[in-house]
């Protein structure tokens, strides 16, 4: 049987960009934001004046943002039986694209560039499932879809809900059986 | 009738790199080579000693690269009635991701950051049509593949071949009548 594909989300599924943002936001406004202050918040909505979205533009801050906990270990496990593509839609922010990938090399040198896409929307990506936090990449997708829990995300029930990286290995390991 | 999708290919397609090789390598070298003897030969065997490999890894090299002729007008044209996404394999190269997304806002400034995917393989790239100079990457494609004729691909026969832009124009028009 050949091996099946898996594209994987970076930001709130490998990189955990919303600790970053309450990282960030305290250090540029004093205030730290509670985390649970997020759930069920468009992004957009979820710090005061969308103050965030100028984050995105900033030198380091891709670069700097830490690791979703497990993460690292989850994508080692599954590279057993899968193969594993890193689909960021990184295009929105050009000066990303080089954070992105030397962000990846450090973190995870063991992906390929060969299995690296960065993209603008992801409705030409094609792989038999797709890990992601936004409904407008999982509704494209033809494969099976795993919505990664984030704070924007808490009300969407038409994906399979994964809200941690050991609870994505065990429905990928199932699929192998 | 929704619109189709064409994946369309940077280096030898849109960006005139065998002209831009033999520019840099006159520059470097001070030899001319004729356009003639890149004909049926691999891309790596193209100029002695395969020196133009690390014009690839040089600062400026993608973002200097002459357009190919005719290519404007015809991705113009062919977004009149396409969904057009420029697919590049540039992960090989990290110092030309940024290069090529200026190089594209520069002479492709019509053409969307949400249509635009960098990636290392394309075989998860799933379009109706796909235009490249190499089989690695048509011969994964579903949906119908163009060969843009470079030097390297002149004995290929498995893929529809085109020789310049408006052979492309002329036969995708064929495709929604």
């Amino acid at each position: 049987m050949s091996r099946k594909s898996i594209a994987i989300d970076m930001d709130n599924v490998i990189a955990d960009v919303a600790s970053h943002y309450i990282t960030w936001y305290e250090k540029e406004y004093g205030i730290k934001v509670n985390p649970e202050a997020l759930l069920g918040v468009p992004e957009s909505e979820a710090f005061p004046d969308n103050a965030i979205r100028k984050f995105l533009y900033m030198p380091g801050f891709f670069r700097t943002v830490p690791v979703m906990p497990g993460a690292i270990e989850a994508v080692r496990k599954l590279m057993q039986h899968f193969d594993v593509y890193i689909v960021s839609a990184a295009m929105e922010f050009p000066q990303s694209l080089i954070e992105k990938y030397e962000w990846l090399q450090e973190h995870f040198p063991f992906i390929s560039w060969q299995n690296i896409v960065f993209c603008g929307d992801k409705s030409i990506i094609n792989t038999d499932y797709m890990i992601d936090d936004h409904v407008k990449n999982l509704d494209y997708c033809k494969g099976k879809t795993f919505i990664y829990t984030a704070g924007h995300n808490i009300h969407i029930d038409r994906h399979t809900r994964v809200n941690n990286w050991q609870e994505v290995v065990h429905l990928l390991e199932q699929e192998i059986k």
